[in-house]
């Protein structure tokens, strides 16, 4: 326990609560890393599929972009509407709940769980990744690397939000400004000669084909992933928690449209063509300042903000498997926080699943890549679908205006974002989309489960009945005694302090002499009220006889409830442990299977060494 | 349990001990491979050492083997003598430990300990490494088939010795076979033609120096080894066991001696000089048989008596660490025979400890032959030093000519043997013969550490006085209560039935309303004598607050016994255990360190599912 509070640091009391929240800065840095590095992939992702047309269909960036942001306004117009009908976090698990029913709730909380836990393990190993194309001579520690991370990031995350807050608010809030920066000279600063490929006339779309506009809106559109965290974990902020979440959300709405937008026009201007060589980013920072401090800098800040984009999702899975836990879809473990407040299950499960991702895909995780929107934008079309709903429903306590505005944006936004998870996986299922086909119907069918177990358990200890009250048991205690000693003395006072009935259980093998005890036991005669039972063995383990035994036993008396007393030595040093038999345990074993029979493990502390 | 028994099969009364002991031809198979095996190796050591000294120096294997063969036959007279005193087993350990005392004792058990640990690791390593030279393609597989092989011997051995009598029957009698026939018709069949470096005539002692010969004796000497195992394991024969030991011992005497001192005598006949490439046996098979059937029939049964030679340790650690555990040098738990019959845990400790140096030494353990000597010969000197000193003290009992005989033998012996463990460790010190000078020692202070232990218990527990009788302990059963519900209501009625003083325990989280409970208990009103102690919390653990409520009821009347009943929900699959709470074995893990505290844990069996 030494160990893990050096680590994780003191426990900390329950009024000391509203300490280890964050404000709209703090909760910035924790929970916008995993939406704000998607600017580092989002346009050249659309630059990618709009290439396989040609290279007069890279216009189509602007268009398709144009269609993110309005997407984007609309995520953020609708989850703040969220926050605010649901203080207690959830996002669109909760909506989806309370709108849709279970069936809906609980794909969309999968889908986030299983989103979550894919961010981790891909951020992570895409920044070492970078790391290790810098220095090649850290292959070999590619994965331990990318384990090590993991592990620091849930220590971090386990000591509480505020310490990963702080760690990382610099490189999010460099990234932000190097990337608006950007965006803002590469506007305005004269192009130094005419661009020899464009027209600015805009290509037909029948020399493009819609389906390959659609798949580079659907790749795109990952650059949104993300900014449902903070609707999951609005219990995070500070009180009033709701008000400075949905401040959260609007700032990064602002800054994630804008740096998305600003990069994609940029891009276009700069006629930056994706390569295999270089980023979309690292393009326009050379282009723009040349391949000087900006340009290694911005490299090296979007490397962090990528390895630290895992980060938002230790402060999402922990708080949306509580709820989920609440509702009795996921273990009860995930319910319980820990002495810094933190549902720290949540933080170990989460790490624990990330590694074993790594480590299986020999930390190679690119192949996840394609998966990310899958999850989210399938929790996003339920978010919309539900506000469309819930809104409609009580559309007398809305005006007119607002109640056409809301249900308009939540069925288009509901039918733009199904279009990105149908065009994802007919495009990357065989890139790994089947993955997420196979694990969510899988972890729903799991999440019944569970489900089904807590009620059909609590159905059976229900007490619905308050005249039912706890009798007196009769006990019987059975102490297994192998010779006169100090052990079988504290042993059988124990047992007559707490039954009526006591006996005294010896064994004896075949080979020994048969009344030896007996006679000794006839000596010493210690109480009228124990009775000595002595059990012959054809065997070597004095396991079965006692087992018998008891099982005659309490089959003779089922009402009688059995009480075994086993001492176990408490020995000083480890070592000395193994100098002793283990009896006592194996028995708890074999015994915790009976009814109205206990074990009880009479601890002796050795006094003199 | 069922997988387990499957491996070793069923479990064996007492009664059926006779039929799984072996007689004379199944014990020799078990205890003589160890010995045996040195055939394929101790002429060639003794001829690589006299190699060094020139070519005519190889003269001298003929009076070392003749010296050896003498050593042999004091070493079976003796302990032939030695199985007649001690029909219950030991050797060396028991007779010193009778003759000299605990300290000479303990040196001969823990250095066959060693020794035995080492032949294991050795001698399966030799055989895979002969394997894996014949075929090349399982090279990356080494450490695993070595491993692999050691798993088999244990389980084997965990199903009692006849199974791995009759395994190892067919190779060890037909190892002898062929080395006898080789060795007879080596010394008869005409030479082709006369020997062309060598004359006949000893070479003067100066000439190859006193060191060289007594360096090629102690090398030699390895051809011994594994004669005392017999010795050790005389209670794996059937009755008469001693009578059936001593006979196999000489039998194994015959046979060793004639196939050694046929070795050297048709090594010299035909000029055998030591090759890196191949072994003075193969030479000798290919020089009288020709490299046909007989060459190849020889070079695989040698493979297989040096993997099976570690069956011979099987054998001989679980019956000698047994032995010393009786005298509590060793842990307990070796006295323990499992259901086969078998002192099962040293057979697993055994293999065990021999798969940590197969892998650590990473399956290349051919630096750990030359400590093979030091161990066996250190015990020889005790065991014939022992008997000298014995027969003197009982010189009464025997004739004038028999004391003379006994009495010399054994002096002589122990001078010789004596002298081969000096002259090992001063020559192979650096090779690896440091590591038996260091591990030694170690042995030794880590079983007078274990007695000490044993002692002490033992007198802390001892009831001298029949006047000490258990009193009965006044019982105080605490029961932690979340909500009302009949895994409380059954944890109540068993508190009731075993304690006049019950307090339902309920703790109250700072965040909780904080009078819910107390108000729904007393509408509920359970039993007058179960007192409700609420305790509020400032932290999220439950742990704390209970420790900290029994701690204080202890301090108040340290004279009661506190029993905490804590409820555990036993699932049928294992899957529902990780959905419940471990309370339980948390609390009791901490309480095991109290005095006057027990932790009842009463499983509470699910019904309807």
């Amino acid at each position: 326990m030494n160990i893990w509070h050096a680590l994780i640091g003191r426990p900390l009391k329950d009024r000391e609560e509203q300490a280890v929240r964050v404000g709209v800065i703090e909760g910035l840095s924790v929970l916008a890393p995993d939406a704000l590095s998607s600017v580092a992939y989002g346009t050249q992702e659309i630059l990618i599929e709009l290439q396989r047309a040609g290279i007069t269909a890279l216009w189509y960036v602007l268009p398709i972009s144009a269609v993110i942001v309005v997407l984007l306004t609309f995520l953020v117009i609708s989850y703040r509407q969220i926050i605010r009908s649901y203080p207690g976090g959830g996002g669109a698990y909760v909506i989806g709940r309370d709108t849709l029913g279970a069936d809906a709730s609980l794909i969309a909380g999968a889908a986030l769980l299983i989103d979550y836990t894919l961010t981790v393990a891909v951020s992570v190993t895409a920044g070492v990744a970078a790391v290790v194309a810098a220095f090649p001579v850290l292959t070999p520690w590619t994965v331990g690397l990318s384990v090590a991370i993991v592990i620091v990031l849930a220590i971090l995350n386990l000591r509480g939000l505020r310490e990963s807050a702080r760690a990382f608010a610099l490189p999010t809030y460099l990234f932000i400004f190097m990337i608006l920066l950007m965006a803002v000279v590469g506007l305005f600063k004269p192009l130094p000669e005419a661009p020899p490929w464009h027209s600015y006339i805009t290509p037909p779309l029948g020399a493009v084909g819609l389906f390959v506009v659609l798949r580079a809106f659907s790749s795109g559109s990952s650059a949104l992933t993300g900014i449902e965290a903070i609707s999951n974990g609005v219990p995070i902020f500070q009180e009033p928690a709701p008000t400075r979440a949905r401040t959260t959300l609007l700032l990064l709405g602002l800054f994630l449209g804008s740096m998305f937008l600003g990069t994609s026009i940029i891009s276009y201007r700069y006629h930056i063509i994706p390569s295999a060589n270089t980023t979309v980013l690292q393009q326009l920072a050379a282009d723009i300042f040349g391949r000087g401090i900006f340009f290694y800098g911005l490299s090296f800040v979007t490397m962090a903000i990528l390895a630290i984009a895992a980060n938002t999702s230790f402060a999402g899975f922990p708080q949306l498997s509580s709820i989920m836990a609440r509702d009795q879809w996921m273990p009860r473990m995930f319910l319980s926080r820990g002495d810094r407040l933190v549902y720290q299950n949540g933080v170990i499960i989460l790490a624990l699943v990330a590694i074993i991702l790594i480590v299986g895909f020999g930390g190679n995780t690119t192949n996840l890549i394609p998966l990310y929107a899958i999850g989210v934008y399938l929790s996003f079309t339920i978010a919309m679908l539900s506000l469309a709903v819930k809104t409609w429903r009580n559309r007398t306590q809305f005006s007119k205006r607002a109640v056409i505005i809301l249900v308009g944006m939540g069925l288009m936004g509901a039918t733009l974002t199904a279009l990105v998870v149908i065009v994802s996986l007919i495009t990357k299922f065989t890139q790994g989309a089947w993955i997420v086909a196979l694990a969510l119907p899988l972890l729903i069918w799991g999440m019944r489960k569970i489900r089904r177990h807590y009620r059909a358990v609590a159905d059976e200890l229900r007490v619905t009945d308050y005249s039912l009250k706890p009798v007196p048991a009769k006990i019987v205690a059975v102490v297994p005694v192998n010779s006169i000693n100090r052990l079988s003395i504290k042993s059988l006072s124990v047992a007559l302090g707490l039954a009526e009935e006591v006996v005294a259980l010896h064994v004896v093998r075949s080979q020994e002499p048969p009344h030896q005890f007996e006679e000794r036991w006839e000596k010493w005669n210690p109480d009228p009220r124990i009775k000595l039972a002595v059990v012959p063995t054809q065997y070597r383990s004095v396991v079965r006889p006692v087992v018998r035994y008891v099982d005659l036993l309490s089959h003779q008396n089922p009402e009688n409830h059995v009480v075994i007393i086993l001492p176990e030595l408490i020995v000083r040093y480890v070592w000395e442990h193994f100098l002793h038999n283990q009896l006592a345990l194996t028995l708890e074993t074999v015994f915790i299977f009976r009814k109205n029979v206990t074990v009880m493990i009479m601890p002796y502390k050795l006094q003199g060494h």
